[in-house]
């Protein structure tokens, strides 16, 4: 990125009296552009120029810093894909994605908080019957007994709610970054028994990388920040009148909880995955681990 | 674009107080993640997470017009390639090319004023001897001969200035547009003589929509706008230690000269193509125009 901006930090009192006057001109007409879109249009586009013109100005924004962004947003596009979702990323990496998240959360306070979707979630996962080893039982890493409870914000168990899962395997890699596998991995659909209770096994995730080989990688690299997010579980789960949601639960002790490149941590959602002692009723080895949750769903408003 | 924004307005004082601190302090947490990057970067990531927080709280944006945002980047990168530049139509409708022009201009401000570089510029542009019909002698459309000077701030000739020159068709379309199109029309590369003057045939242009069958072209029609552009050429002029002029002439008394839809008129740029009555020197039609124009290039600073 080259600058020839009057000043480092670019402030627009720095601008000729006249180029300011020519400019807020400018601006005044693109947002009357937008004075005759549909209400809520007008107010985001209105509000997004508003925004843009002043980045621009505020910086002193050169030509070839414009140009480095335009080929950053066709970089971005370029490399995205049905499985690889750069401008996710770039939500992710400047907390706007959180930021959503939070507004999303705050609409239903009482439920158990959400977290970010992120890139992996893919559309239809397998249907698979209560107590299935999502990971097939043959990968690496600590197996976890996952107890998940769904319930309303009454406490009463909420039946044949749709429970999808996702992680990462020990290497950080979910299944649709690995070209030779065959079918989905670490990743599932259960339904909710009349207990509102499913059971799976899986491992216990790792810490891992964002997909950096990308734009998004190299603004990280330039920022001089790293690209790894916490260890942790998605779930997105869904009931009929109830508010669908997506969250992820952390482990507690993990790495990188508190320089998480997603800013996606919450305290609510870092939970213990306790080592246990004694070998599970159902052939596992001696060493494993558990994971007890309770999801609260609101209802729908 | 579906809403359940607590307000039409969105505005931010709708937010539950705890809402507000802890969004607070995630904006704080992501301004400071950028506090190591190289000075530049650091102000430019910071102003622009600093105004994306901004928007999205002010707007309490919902989650499902955040998915039509990245939905939106995603298929306008998606539609970009060699010859069609989505974020550039994007930059250029929110008038935000014109405003960094606006800043670029204000650097050197007694050259002729510049104007966007526009998607449809293409490197390397044929070499073309002076007096050349850039058309070719068989578009529809007025023939206008251009008598184009290139001086500098003091009014001496600029010899040997390339002279780049590209318009679209009577129809709307530049070449690229055209896939059947054999090699470059109404696009080539002049070279100023010893007295910093170049000459060349070319047509009347035409006012002309935008690309308008891609997202940004949604992005105009669902705000009730036209993707219309005033009928112009543009221009690039470059020449050893001259800072090189990207700019356009526009037709003084065409069509939506008020309402250009990239926001590129300036009122310096607008010039008449008079109607000449006696037949020219070299055969062409009795019925043609002439574009008189002086460019004034500022030295490289």
């Amino acid at each position: 990125m080259t600058t020839t901006g009057r000043s480092a930090s670019g402030a627009s009192d720095a601008l000729a009296p006249e180029t300011a006057t020519v400019a807020k001109a400018l601006t005044q007409e693109v947002l009357q552009s937008f004075d005759h879109a549909p209400e809520r249009l007008r107010t985001l586009m209105q509000s997004l120029v508003g925004h843009l013109h002043t980045f621009v100005l505020d910086n002193d924004l050169t030509e070839a810093e414009w140009r480095y962004a335009i080929d950053f947003l066709t970089r971005a596009g370029h490399i995205t894909s049905d499985t690889r979702q750069e401008f996710i990323l770039l939500s992710d990496t400047l907390g706007v994605s959180s930021l959503v998240d939070l507004l999303t959360n705050s609409r239903t306070p009482e439920s158990t908080p959400s977290a970010v979707l992120g890139p992996f979630y893919v559309e239809g996962p397998p249907d698979l019957p209560d107590g299935t080893d999502i990971s097939g039982g043959h990968l690496d890493g600590d197996p976890v007994l996952a107890n998940i409870t769904v319930n309303d914000l009454q406490g009463r168990p909420i039946p044949g709610a749709v429970v999808d899962v996702w992680q990462a395997n020990q290497d950080g890699f979910y299944d649709v970054q690995l070209p030779d596998l065959e079918g989905p991995v670490l990743r599932g659909r259960l339904r909710t028994d009349t207990h509102g209770h499913v059971s799976f096994w899986t491992i216990l995730p790792a810490p891992y990388p964002i997909p950096d080989d990308g734009p998004v990688g190299q603004m990280l690299a330039a920022a001089g920040r790293h690209p790894m997010r916490a260890p942790h579980i998605h779930f997105m789960i869904a009931a009929p009148e109830k508010h669908t949601l997506v969250t992820q639960l952390f482990v507690e002790g993990g790495d990188y909880l508190g320089s998480d490149t997603v800013f996606g941590v919450k305290a609510p959602l870092t939970v213990p995955f306790p080592v246990q002692d004694d070998p599970p009723a159902d052939g596992h080895a001696a060493h494993w681990r558990r994971l007890d949750f309770i999801f609260n769903l609101a209802d729908q408003t």
